[in-house]
């Protein structure tokens, strides 16, 4: 009791816990970091059997941290389209689609996953920003008549080659038909869901979002009662799979200082479309001018790293530094040390040679195409 | 080597390190929580002996977390005063005032203190949410002329009774002069500071900005060099001192759901002053049809409180649950369990009794007057 209630004095009040925090430590997290003011679970003790869970089974993770804001009223699609430069006008209710939150610099506020509830119900599943504040501050003077606040909406992963049968016998065959970056709203056990064809993981996967926060012990415990025995673990993101995957991490791979334009990501911008959104003509002054620096995958020689990286790590050609390294793994499936990070313009081209600067001393690194595994399963775009 | 790459990798790059990070690390600091986005030190082993440091000698703390939002351009000030309820108009170039942020809805968004440079140059330096995002966003449609970013600037506080011997030691016998919530830009060795007499502890103390993250160990290691033979000792925020001072901790005692006046912060909004502010007609209605809660001290009964509360506690009288208290502790000096929360306005009178349902089983509670310890030093107001 008295080492219980000291770690509860660890964990404190500051930082929020999810509703599935007293199931993930009853499975034994050795690890948590802080995201959007909110606990993450992000280890188990083994990342790599994390990792081969994810990719031959399926894993349950707890990304509760995804906060969501929601937005409605009878403005809301015309506040929405504002606030992101990918054209909207043909996004159906029950679609999801992945966006850039931009600010009037073009800098990318977050990269959150849209879901339309309905003509004028948005929510925006967020990576590591106060987009709460960004959008209720926008609203301000913006004489648009929407609602803007976080809802008691808290997201699980259920992702791998196996999700998709667990999700079946959870809630039944129409899952076979769910199509990627679709959702429906659904209820189990009386307890109010979303369930979309999304994830941060590269693999075939689902998002499970709880609508009452009280029911999270309920839920993750039906989850893992029906998926235990059809190969489901409890894990977490996997830093391996989506540096395999070439996925962005909002504050490790971008932040502010970043434009859509130098990640790589063009196609989520549409400077055409007649509808106005914040950025536009700092986004089109940056696409004149083209970009300084850009995104790239890269190769890193030497030995299997023992960790992945816990700074950014300087790259440079000769004594010139040209850039950073902000994520980098061991892969085990592909036995090889792999990265991502943002080199000048003049450095990214596949097959450019330089050095890192590591904790493991200075290692050779070669730009290389991403991402750097690609299952067929995992081409579906939206 | 490995360990260290270890530890290195469990820190990560998602969360941001302090210019300060590795002096706490060689200090051996033992935990860290995080605060806008980015590792604070929050404990070295023992806060009982960090609560007598702070109230016998000085501490040195590393709050880099209290991040700033600069302000500047032509309308500047018009901007700084559209974000707060505190009249402004009196705010001197080299004066600090502690302000709420407020939402549309009359919600507290931060409560930063705030710096003004010059005339139309601001600081906010923050508590623990996105303001940057927030105050970005009301300038979109704002037509005001400013310019908002994040500037690299990374506070201290030297905090206790000793902390102004040992300010004069290192910056000059000024210091004396120094007038609570003022401050002046200095440079030491070279390294560009601001230097204030603020902090968060309630006892007589200063922050020094670092304003060249580049020079984070430089500066740690000549304060401490002057300061340790004058008493001064490496420590943190402390939260025995702040809840005997009556501070609000953001998050854990407030959020946007609370408004200044539940608080009990009515000295801070100026509803009268000409000048609009976000939140002005709700606090208006607010204070007219008067608060239904209110932030209170309380004292605890049973043994002393082994930890701190990691979760907000209910506090009920009979069944009926009249509130919550946010922030607990045993104080070594009171010897008694004294606490802070919020209690619907029917109950919050000094000398209701109620009954919290604690970590340590149902407790005794009564509505004390707060701040439980005001030394003289510590009542200068601004």
């Amino acid at each position: 009791m008295s080492d219980a209630n000291r770690r509860d004095a660890e964990f404190g009040c500051q930082i929020r816990k999810s509703p599935f925090f007293a199931a993930t430590e009853r499975h034994g997290c050795t690890g948590y970091s802080v995201y959007n003011h909110m606990y993450i679970p992000r280890s188990f003790g083994d990342p790599e059997a994390n990792f081969w869970h994810l990719v031959n089974d399926a894993i349950l993770c707890d990304v509760s941290v995804e906060r969501q804001v929601e937005i409605t009223g009878p403005d809301a699609a015309r506040f929405v389209q504002m606030l992101t430069p990918r054209d909207l006008s043909s996004c159906e209710v029950g679609q999801c689609k992945y966006v850039f939150i931009t600010s009037a610099e073009g800098g990318i506020i977050n990269d959150p996953v849209l879901l339309r509830l309905g003509e004028n119900h948005f929510w925006l599943s967020l990576a590591d920003s106060d987009v709460l504040l960004w959008a209720k501050g926008v609203q301000i003077h913006s004489r648009l008549d929407v609602s803007i606040r976080e809802p008691d909406v808290s997201p699980l992963q259920l992702q791998g080659p196996r999700s998709r049968d667990i999700m079946c016998a959870l809630f039944g065959d129409w899952v076979q038909d769910l199509r990627y970056y679709r959702f429906v709203e659904f209820e189990l056990d009386g307890i109010p869901l979303v369930i979309s064809r999304t994830g941060w993981s590269s693999e075939l996967g689902y998002e499970i979002f709880l609508r009452d926060s009280a029911r999270g012990d309920a839920l993750w415990q039906r989850i893992m009662a029906v998926g235990e025995p059809l190969g489901l673990h409890v894990g977490h993101t996997s830093t391996i799979r989506r540096i395999e995957g070439g996925m962005l991490s909002y504050v490790t791979d971008m932040t502010i200082e970043n434009n859509p334009f130098e990640m790589g990501w063009e196609r989520l911008v549409d400077l055409d479309m007649s509808a106005d959104f914040i950025g536009k003509a700092a986004l089109k002054a940056i696409r004149n001018a083209g970009v300084r620096r850009r995104f790239v995958g890269m190769e890193i020689g030497g030995a299997p790293l023992a960790h992945p990286n816990g700074q950014h790590w300087p790259v440079r050609v000769g004594e010139k530094v040209i850039g950073k390294i902000t994520s980098a793994v061991y892969s085990p499936r592909l036995e090889k040390n792999i990265a991502l990070g943002v080199l000048d313009i003049a450095h990214c081209e596949v097959g450019t040679q330089a050095k890192a600067e590591t904790a493991y001393g200075q290692l050779q690194v070669t730009v290389v195409p991403k991402p750097f595994f690609d299952p067929a399963k995992a081409i579906a775009t939206s």
